[in-house]
């Protein structure tokens, strides 16, 4: 598998396909249909046929998908058979949304350290962990093996923080602040921005309903 | 413009087009180069050229774009060249981050009410809002004008709660909770999804530098 030439919008829905797979799972259908599949996610049969097929072959045309075969092949190549280390930077309202968020460890990711580099904010307990100081980033990202770091400073703050989050080692940035994150080639982000989701949006609303948006 | 064939991806690269060259010409940059933006925003000049392209002709060649026309032009095609009215459902920590985030109303976006279905959190005021009950949302809804809802709720209620908002009139939302939210084809969803991001994340982090992430 060659993955430099497969798209990133395929590589975005590999997770929705998985979450859409457990979901039927748990309710017992145990193989379903890129029709059926599809219905759910809103996406042609052809295009989740397609997206498949960068990654070999799943299913006999007209057989449909056995299920759990295909979730655990998905999250196989997701890299999602493995707890992920991350980090919090930034404990406001949103970082203490995000510690106490209990979306992330059952999907495999482990919030193991939060900091800020407010002195107030240093010390104190939101969640189950303890504010550690920004200024020990560094120590506790090698010591704690932490792969991943969550971003929720305020903009002028962001590219510093990423900066050195990568020089401590982490590899993996989800950002939350509104800015165009710069990393090094060996390093990746994921941003979520909700002005810019709310500006893309408005792209529609001011269309009515003339238009539709492609699922990602 | 016919908009129906305008790829998503593309319209999603828009605002971030307007973010960098809203900060060029607040650094007093009048004429930018497609290689120039391009460097900025780590996509080739060759893309840029070819999402603007879509929208008429913004530059000659080798002149460069004037960078307040582009900015002013992709403002009017995104629709943000009015506010927009948005009220927010759920508030528990995340949503007093959302109602509390700075970013909304330089960007065009008011939130202009927040709905809780807990009897505990209504009435209370969070920023300079008071907490209204749900079972008012209809009403709230249409006589603010309330175009597009914030959906900061559980999972397990959010397709109800945007089906309520979709009901009174709302037509965009964007949703926060971890699900494949179901509109109407006159509604139009954006996810921010946490989960969603890091798990399309790690696929690129399991393999490394041989891969790079497209930027969207």
């Amino acid at each position: 598998m060659s993955t430099i030439e497969i798209p990133d919008v395929v590589i975005q829905r590999l997770p929705l396909y998985v979450r859409v797979l457990a979901g039927v799972l748990s309710q017992g259908t145990k193989v379903i249909s890129s029709k059926d599949l599809g219905d759910i996610l809103q996406i042609t049969p052809a295009q989740i046929r397609k997206d498949l097929s960068y990654f070999g072959r799943f299913g006999k045309q007209g057989r449909g998908y056995n299920v759990r075969f295909l979730r655990d092949e998905l999250r196989q190549i997701l890299g999602l058979d493995q707890m992920w280390s991350t980090c919090l930077v930034g404990v406001g309202r949103l970082g203490e949304a995000i510690i106490n968020y209990p979306g992330f460890i059952p999907e495999g990711f482990n919030v193991l350290a939060a900091f800020d580099s407010d002195d107030k904010s240093v010390g104190r307990m939101v969640g189950d962990l303890r504010v550690d100081s920004i200024s020990n980033l560094d120590e506790i990202i090698q010591s704690k093996c932490i792969q991943i770091g969550i971003v929720a400073v305020p903009a002028s703050d962001a590219q510093s923080v990423i900066d050195k989050l990568v020089s401590s080692g982490v590899t993996g940035i989800l950002n939350y602040a509104p800015i165009s994150a710069q990393v090094p080639n060996d390093a990746f982000v994921r941003n979520l921005d909700p002005v810019l989701s709310l500006q893309s949006m408005t792209f529609y609303l001011t269309r009515g309903n003339e238009t539709s948006i492609d699922a990602i």
